[in-house]
């Protein structure tokens, strides 16, 4: 392929990109016109992926983490043959098209992950990179690679600024994860201007120190960049980053190495010059065919590569029995078909915090689904996160069980990039609170829709002395508002199995449990409603004869207040109902006639107790109802002595409730 | 002084944490075993401070960091002659007392900040550094060293594996902050394990990087420990980490160098052991005299050092009597004197973003209030937090604007960390929906009481094209439910005005304030009732004669579709009022006769709409209200086309009352 050809190809990426931002009016055109060289450079020389089937589990990986340069990869998938059209392009940044302002997790069309929100792109490649190696050593044998392809990224100066970049470099260097290739596109500019008014560090002395391999390059030579992804290939013990100096708004005469071209279109004056100064026809959206027929080989060679594989699996297949039936139950990632190993609880087995069941439930299940793998965020001890039968990640074959580290934001990350395999469901533990850390991740898995179950133990006050910086008040409101994400607060062990059971059916969106430190009695289920009606969202878990005068509704530990007003409120004789609202999310998917049962709309007593912020119960109490929870900041004391200096007693409810039925 | 004596100090630091943490039955003994031989060096040889007035502007700031380490700092403070007695020693994470479980801002106690959430003390104290930076530069002249002091701070491998200290380190690096000197306690030990099974990035080439000032010492030798900080002092233009090998639990004859002493007691058996290995006596809480005396020394001297700096101060008041009245003015963080500089705006002004308004107020206000100071984290020109008249910060003296980068999380630390000064009030501006990213260090905000403000743009789907990934949706929902944040979403220009008034004048909390990408009209005042109502947080802007039928209830931009409907639906002769909610917080604070008179309960035809999650606002609207909002995730598309699809609409609105009417 000669040089002029190569700078063809790589000025339709610039303006058909360019093109498209000018069109909607609204987007980025200097990244994709200053990274277009490499982006060509490693989709037409090395990615290995399949435009008809972008499917296929033995694909590379390609991430645009510098998201806001989208046009860049709608181009590229276009050119290539995937299934975003012309009109696509044409309709960038337009109500329901497949080509939004970042890149949205959009398997069909190619899209492997959601990037914009700057680092998440770059630490979702790990979790990729970690699903490779995990399924590598599952699957693989000799002469049978039947996993084992490249996670290539770009990013951008603002991803390498962002903090999740060292957590998640950290890992990857601590790991050796030898198949991610970074390219770093190094323009210099970000958008407050030159990246010398904040950016200064070593980016290649930074990244070293992490034990990866680095090396620099000039991202618009596609010879060195191609020499140097094929040096990263080599170095199979650690991640790559190559360091590539780019110009941002490459081709643009006025605008070339400025901010200006970053966040705005090039303007039609502008875009002109430009065009002119690449000696490009001035016409709109225009491809040349023999660039559009290089391009497209990529559907031929990548059904080539495919069928190869496929053959080669078939052998395989017939090889090994059992491990190719273990890869047809991951690819459904069922977790469900073993509802017999679920453990259930005895009220005669004594108290038990949420996440000592939930340590116990992992514990019983990590057999029968070898899919199911994670870790803690460092409090391994705390979250009971740890399989007690199974190796560490990276100490050797099957290791599961993972060190996070305190690196919170890049866990949620990491467990996003090996959800995004589909053959994987992966978990991740830290405290409730220190889901401040990792929200930015957490909303990732809610927008993609990743199959991820967040283990968030020490839910309230009840954790006792640590104090205000380690008790949640507002996280349970806060994550309810979260679209997408599953969160269910269990009251006792046996609701704790059932909403393990949910997380692990719930394959279209992340589910969060809520558990407490504190040990919590075991419900008599043969006195009180089913465990397994939580299901449902929110029950019934105890009532009165006849028409209830009050509703009694609460969450997890606080279950148990309710329960023992109930009794004493009942033995007065007063008509009480308890609801039981584990989820919010669960029980607003019921039907109305369902809610109507559990809430009916003309009983207005209604009073909720949750040791947190009251905000998000009123939804379900009304205008006349009451909450006990907490609108301030926690305190460092033990426990019990918390619960009482904030109101969360059966005294106190018991009290308001009588209130209430005076009033 | 003599080796043997130090020693002795020394164990008195370690014996008197582990009897405390023994008492209490909870906390973390082995991290001021390991780190008290450094943190001794540190506080009788060079922290210059004042126990009797912990409140000097000049005094070093001490940060630990590794917070949950806390029993080392309260048993500095006491037997430095802080206050902090014996007795609050003995109550150690008891309810009331003023040593909880992990450090939490307490000034008169010479708590400087709250730590542990890891990564929020190292963050914080570039902060600090930064202002140490911008008031010496304002009132240092030769000859007064007015502001000249060291930010010192102890922190642990979690620290570092945080992302935030990436962002805090390559921040501080780059502005070159000479005054940072931190002492990193490598003990090799988390609360997983051994920190080789996920951390063994080296430390120091990622530290130099950074262009830190990067020496290594053995923690536990008081003379290495000392030469170390001489050195770091001398190094004026880089932060300086001295990486210092630590142990642990050290004395612990079976629990040293191992996770099991990183969270819980001792023991009492293995504190017996552990004091008999160190010879100590056997007897608890004991402080040998001659180490009480000596570590008091601390009282007299803080005492002369703060009396000479007064000396010096009453001199710079009579040569530099302009200055020493504006530090009068800053110490007492006087903000709203000025009422006459905050700009008013026409409806003839035409619309107007106020994110924009917001850009204008604040460069009308800057020259007046020299202690209001800040940036964009890589978002200023869309954050309007520019000031136009000022230089950059670190470029030259006097420079006020800030490029955190793309480096949320710190920004919010390094925005508390110059709070903490007490003389300055820092802003820091995003996207609303990168709050994800510095949710922790909003909390921290919170939590201290730290007065930032916080400029949050691009509010709602509203923000168009960038999509999804762009778009805020729970995020009003979960900023109310976070305690003594305040939240304000103006509905036009003056609203942000007073807004920014009511931001400046909460000096005991952090504000948000909550701004459009979009423009709004300037809402016609004297049709309506005035903007500075919104200080009341929840106000009556339209209303019928007589008693209104229904209620709408909105905020922010869905304020003008709330005007709208109502001259829609009054034109028809209904009795529509319509409730501008502004701020939850600060309509909470109002009587509930103010309230009953907004929102009179027995009005149950309600109707909130707000361009976010539905979940809060039903705190106002109830059972059988209704709430527009967006409980799913939003598009990429042209803002108003995305308003038409989530049904953020005046005819949606006006159909939805009729409804109700009738119901």
């Amino acid at each position: 392929m000669n040089k002029r050809f190569d700078e063809l190809c790589i000025n339709t990426l610039r303006m058909l990109s360019a093109d498209a931002v000018q069109k909607a009016n609204s987007g980025h055109p200097g990244m994709p016109m200053g990274d277009a060289a490499m982006a060509y450079t490693l989709w037409t020389k090395f990615l290995k992926h399949n435009p008809k089937n972008p499917h296929w589990h033995n694909r590379d990986r390609f991430i645009l983490s510098a998201g806001h340069g989208s046009m860049l990869l709608y181009s590229l998938l276009h050119l290539t043959g995937h299934n975003i059209s012309m009109k696509d392009i044409k309709n960038f940044r337009q109500l329901g098209s497949k080509t939004p302002g970042h890149p949205e997790h959009d398997l069909d069309s190619g899209i492997e992950t959601t990037t914009g929100p700057l680092g998440q792109g770059f630490a979702t490649g790990v979790g990729m990179a970690v699903a490779e190696k995990y399924l590598a050593e599952m699957f693989n044998k000799p002469g049978f690679s039947i996993i084992d392809h490249y996670i290539y990224a770009i990013c951008s100066d603002g991803d390498l600024m962002e903090g999740i970049s060292h957590e998640a470099a950290s890992f990857a260097g601590h790991f050796g994860l030898g198949k991610l290739i970074y390219l770093y596109s190094d323009n210099k500019i970000s958008i407050d201007g030159s990246t010398d008014l904040t950016f200064t560090e070593n980016v290649a002395s930074r990244f070293r120190a992490y034990n990866w391999h680095v090396q620099k390059v000039d991202g618009n030579d596609v010879q060195e960049v191609a020499s140097a992804i094929r040096e990263a290939q080599k170095e199979s013990g650690k991640p790559s980053m190559i360091i590539a100096r780019t110009h941002i708004g490459y081709g643009s005469p006025n605008k070339h190495d400025t901010s200006g071209v970053h966040g705005s279109p090039l303007g039609e004056e502008e875009l002109k010059l430009t065009k002119e100064n690449l000696g490009w026809p001035l016409k709109k959206f225009y491809v040349p065919p023999e660039v559009l027929s290089h391009f497209r080989k990529a559907v031929d060679k990548g059904k080539k590569a495919e069928e190869q594989w496929k053959e080669k699996f078939k052998k395989y297949r017939k090889k090994y029995p059992k491990l190719a039936k273990q890869w047809n139950m991951m690819v459904k990632r069922n977790g469900t078909d073993h509802k017999k190993y679920f453990p259930s609880f005895k009220p005669s087995d004594g108290p038990l915090a949420t996440r000592s069941a939930s340590g116990k439930i992992l514990n019983s299940i990590a057999d029968h689904i070898p899919h199911l793998l994670g870790g803690s965020a460092d409090l391994a001890p705390s979250n009971n996160t740890y399989l007690k039968d199974y190796p560490e990640f990276g100490s050797k074959k099957g290791g599961r069980n993972f060190h996070f580290g305190v690196r919170e934001h890049v866990m949620g990350a990491i467990l996003n990039g090996m959800a995004l395999s589909n053959m994987l469901i992966p978990y991740g533990g830290t405290f409730f609170v220190f889901t401040d850390y990792m929200r930015s991740s957490m909303r990732i898995s809610a927008l993609t829709g990743a199959h991820v179950i967040y283990i968030l133990t020490h839910d309230s006050v009840g954790l006792g002395e640590d104090g205000p910086t380690h008790q949640p008040i507002g996280h349970l409101t806060s994550m309810r508002a979260m679209p997408n994400m599953s969160l269910i607060r269990p009251a006792d062990a046996n609701e704790t199995s059932v909403a393990w059971q949910v997380a692990l059916e719930q394959k279209d969106r992340p589910c969060s449990l809520i558990l407490t430190r504190q040990k919590l009695p075991v419900i008599d289920r043969k006195k009180y409603a089913s465990a397994s009606l939580i299901r449902k969202g929110g029950y019934i878990l105890a009532d009165c004869k006849g028409k209830p005068r009050i509703i009694i509704i609460a969450s997890g530990s606080e279950v148990h207040l309710a329960l023992e007003a109930f009794e004493r409120l009942s033995a007065e004789g007063h008509r009480v109902r308890v609801v039981n609202m584990a989820s919010f999310d669960l029980y607003e998917r019921q039907s109305g006639a369902y809610k109507d049962n559990v809430l009916p709309p003309d009983i207005e007593n209604r009073i909720a107790i949750e040791a947190g912020h009251t905000l998000s119960m009123y939804k379900y109490v009304g205008l006349k109802g009451d909450v006990i929870g907490i609108d301030s900041f926690g305190a460092s004391a033990p426990a019990k002595d918390l619960f009482k200096k904030f109101g969360i007693t059966t005294d106190n409810l018991v009290r308001r409730v009588r209130t209430m039925l005076k009033g």
